[in-house]
């Protein structure tokens, strides 16, 4: 008898309807259609339905809901659905009204301060601010714990939001890279400045660049327009995905320099394809919608960098410049231009870091969050760790703190916890990247034809279809047979980079 | 005490956000920003956000807190607001859901029938599904009728809509001025071919009609850009405002024949500005957020008429033309293009008519509405009546349906007892613009050089800021001192066309 089971989907459509609408009301503020005065009306549109779902969340029904459901005979599949929703409902539910509406408050304050903060390089404009909603983070990290019953804040909050990921064994993985990286990071370095000179010059303008954006879209099945469109491109200050809908997944653009664009372009559409080939069956479950950041970035930076600065990807974008822009590219060799996407130049910049760096990147962060957690550090310190461990890891003198610590909105915005996905990701990435290799032997001559298809679909039966049916590490078990182990990154790493 | 009062104010907010938030949803499909295949899962969320309105429409909650506030002290002002919601309350939870869910179903088919007809040229494609709409359209009235105790179906529904009109007034207005549209129609129809060559081989591209578009939302000082900016601009496929927000409303624009831009970005332009200039204090309430169909055609056809196709007006554009475009341009003079722009040349199509002819056009619609909601025809004679009518009133040969009745989608769409409030909108136009023009003499003179301000605070003062403090007509004889009266459109028409 699954009417009770039924009865709980059917309460959460209202859940994820208001929430594919508030990503409408996003996309249209962040493509700039929302008029400057039109911001104060839209954050109390943005309101309702965030109330519209709290009310869901904190009704009699829902708790009703769940008790009947919990004694009935689920098979695997429906607990997994429960249990996705059950787990949630216990943190919406516990945690104190006043907190969250202080820090939506507070995090309001602190990212206009942040913007100033940012142009005028110069933390201190922000850290009390800073400070405020750091504490109010904490607050509701030891809340979490309390609920959830996992006793370190940071670990709790970090598992709450990625099952199954904790301070303990990110730490564990983090640590066993990090010498192999900063070792690397330290031996390749190199600027080739000349080398480059004449790739470099590509100056494309705005609608080559669309056209580049195009062409990756439709190398990676992604339809933007036409009758059979299930996404959008439009542009943006800063790239992200947004899902409107199962059928509506839009990704956005800063258009610039090339390079960027493409890199970029590779990321979101990662985001994309993710959430287009998930199984359609399962649009209105919790599977389909609950997702880790650590899985959600895996893939991303996957198809970023595994696949999108591959050889053969650069093989492919070498011959397609050549074909349709300029001489400038007739000399270029495609190993010239394959050494140059995977040039290692450790910089302050963390989205525009090679993928070696990349990891020390979050490592830093990782790591400066985890001490702020477990009170090691104040935040008033942070900007000066920060340049050390700069220095430290990578070399790198930050010369201010709009190029350091400032660089990033997140943790100015409530994102603590949450940066350690970034890099997880690319672990656990490299680990079904040499499964994938091992089936599909044939990928990169296959992209070097414009032909992805096999990969799309290896990847779709594989990750994207299976939602989160599985927390993550458990999932990477069952794809690869073993568990996480960094050597498959390093691997991958020596292999690109021939160590 | 006014206590109960504010909670019913309150409780309207959740009728007029979500309804603000699908505004945002239809111009996100209008505009071709959702993709395709998104389309299914849009109507969900529309349908979402319709039935969070419906459930406060229909709570006891609202009924108890109306009960309540009716057995207070109301001055005028509250009255007006409480009487607002307590009309549209009385239909909203009388009518049958059931007839309600219907007309959705019916709609939509007869909508994608109406698509396939117009293509055919064949109203015969459409005509069963137009018939069953019509009956339960008809259904709708009469329910209307009994719950507003208003005896004639088609009376209750323009005046459910249109407080104060009905199908015997409106009848009277325009059967007092149809001999004289009739008779103006014959006496200057000609078509000038060879006289206006020049100006019609004015050919701009969508950049040079997009500036065109900017600089008349500069003249109606709507910002559509910028840190000030509470409009936005974009393209679609049939022109039409939408209202996000009290500060947040945008103007859509087909390019093409650029004349055909210059009145249509005015038409929309009105009732950009009419939403925009209404009085702040107000948003929350009602009196800013109900209106009538001919307060809001009215202004958009004034704006698009009595000043955009003014002679003043057609001076500024013609000087900024000979500016900035071409010089084909050198040789013609004010008067010449004036005379160009005001044709009479009657044809099949409402969209492009001029002045003259579009009274008639509205009239053939309203007399073949009150004729089927009389039953003294049948859904099947329609298209027969209609280019009778075109032939009788405009000497006009309708060449087949899709020229003729299928050229709008209204009917086939549930707007019935709607066109009248266009030409409605133009007989009280007139009336206010012979007592504007007695205050501001010199509004023409101002709008040579391209300023509009005092004419606009003029239209503030007395229209925009007044929102639907009074039934139209009853504002009306406020403005004007005395009761509509159809000579005013004779002598406007007179004057511009120096009959």
């Amino acid at each position: 008898m699954d009417q009770e089971y039924d009865n709980l989907i059917e309460l959460y459509q209202e859940i994820i309807l208001p929430s594919s609408i508030s990503s409408v009301l996003y996309w249209d503020m962040e493509t700039n259609k929302l008029p400057k005065m039109g911001v104060n009306y839209r954050s109390r549109q943005l309101g309702y339905l965030t109330k519209q779902q709290q009310k869901i969340w904190t009704s009699d029904k829902l708790r009703e809901t769940l008790r009947k459901v919990e004694n009935t005979n689920l098979n695997d599949f429906q607990k997994r659905n429960f249990n996705l929703i059950k787990r949630a409902y216990e943190v919406k539910n516990n945690l104190s009204e006043n907190l969250l509406s202080e820090i939506t408050k507070q995090s309001a304050l602190t990212n206009e301060k942040w913007k100033v903060a940012k142009k005028s390089n110069d933390i201190g404009v922000v850290v009390d601010d800073f400070e405020k909603l750091f504490n109010l983070q904490k607050k509701y990290a030891t809340e979490i714990s309390k609920i959830r019953e996992i006793k370190d804040p940071f670990s709790a909050l970090i598992d709450y939001r990625d099952e199954g990921l904790n301070g303990v064994n990110v730490s564990k993985y983090f640590n066993e890279i990090k010498p192999f990286l900063i070792k690397t990071v330290k031996k390749k370095k190199d600027n080739y400045d000349n080398r480059f000179n004449n790739i470099k010059k590509l100056d494309l303008n705005k609608e080559e660049q669309k056209r580049i954006t195009h062409l990756i879209s439709d190398l990676f099945e992604y339809r933007y327009s036409g009758k059979a469109s299930r996404g959008n491109i439009d542009e943006v200050e800063h790239p992200l995905t947004i899902t409107c809908g199962p059928d509506d997944v839009r990704i956005t653009v800063k258009f610039g320099n090339v390079f960027n664009v493409i890199s970029s372009t590779n990321h979101e559409l990662g985001h994309a394809i993710h959430k287009l080939n998930k199984n359609e069956k399962w649009n209105n479950l919790p599977v389909n919608n609950f997702g880790s950041p650590t899985q959600a970035e895996m893939i991303s930076r996957y198809t970023e960098n595994k696949i999108g600065k591959s050889f053969a990807f650069n093989d492919w974008m070498l011959s397609n410049f050549k074909n349709r822009f300029s001489s400038k590219f007739d000399e270029i060799t495609s190993s010239e231009y394959n050494d140059f996407i995977n040039l290692i130049s450790p910089s302050t910049s963390r989205m525009n870091a090679d993928e070696v760096s990349y990891g020390l990147h979050i490592i830093i962060r990782f790591e400066i969050e985890r001490l702020l957690f477990n009170e090691k550090i104040m935040i008033k310190e942070v900007s000066q760790i920060w340049n050390e461990k700069y220095e430290k890891y990578l070399g790198v003198q930050v010369g201010n703190d709009g190029e350091g610590v400032l660089q990033d909105l997140h943790w100015f915005n409530t994102y603590w916890g949450y940066f350690h996905g970034y890099f997880m990701g690319d672990l656990i990435g490299s680990q079904i990247h040499y499964t994938m290799e091992n089936e599909l032997q044939d990928w990169e001559s296959d992209l070097r034809t414009g032909d992805l298809s096999k990969l799309l679909k290896w990847q779709s039966k594989k990750i994207y279809s299976l939602g989160a049916s599985y927390p993550i590490l458990d999932h990477l078990v069952r794809l690869t047979g073993e568990n996480l182990n960094v050597k498959y990154h390093k691997k991958y790493l020596e292999n690109k980079l021939k160590l």
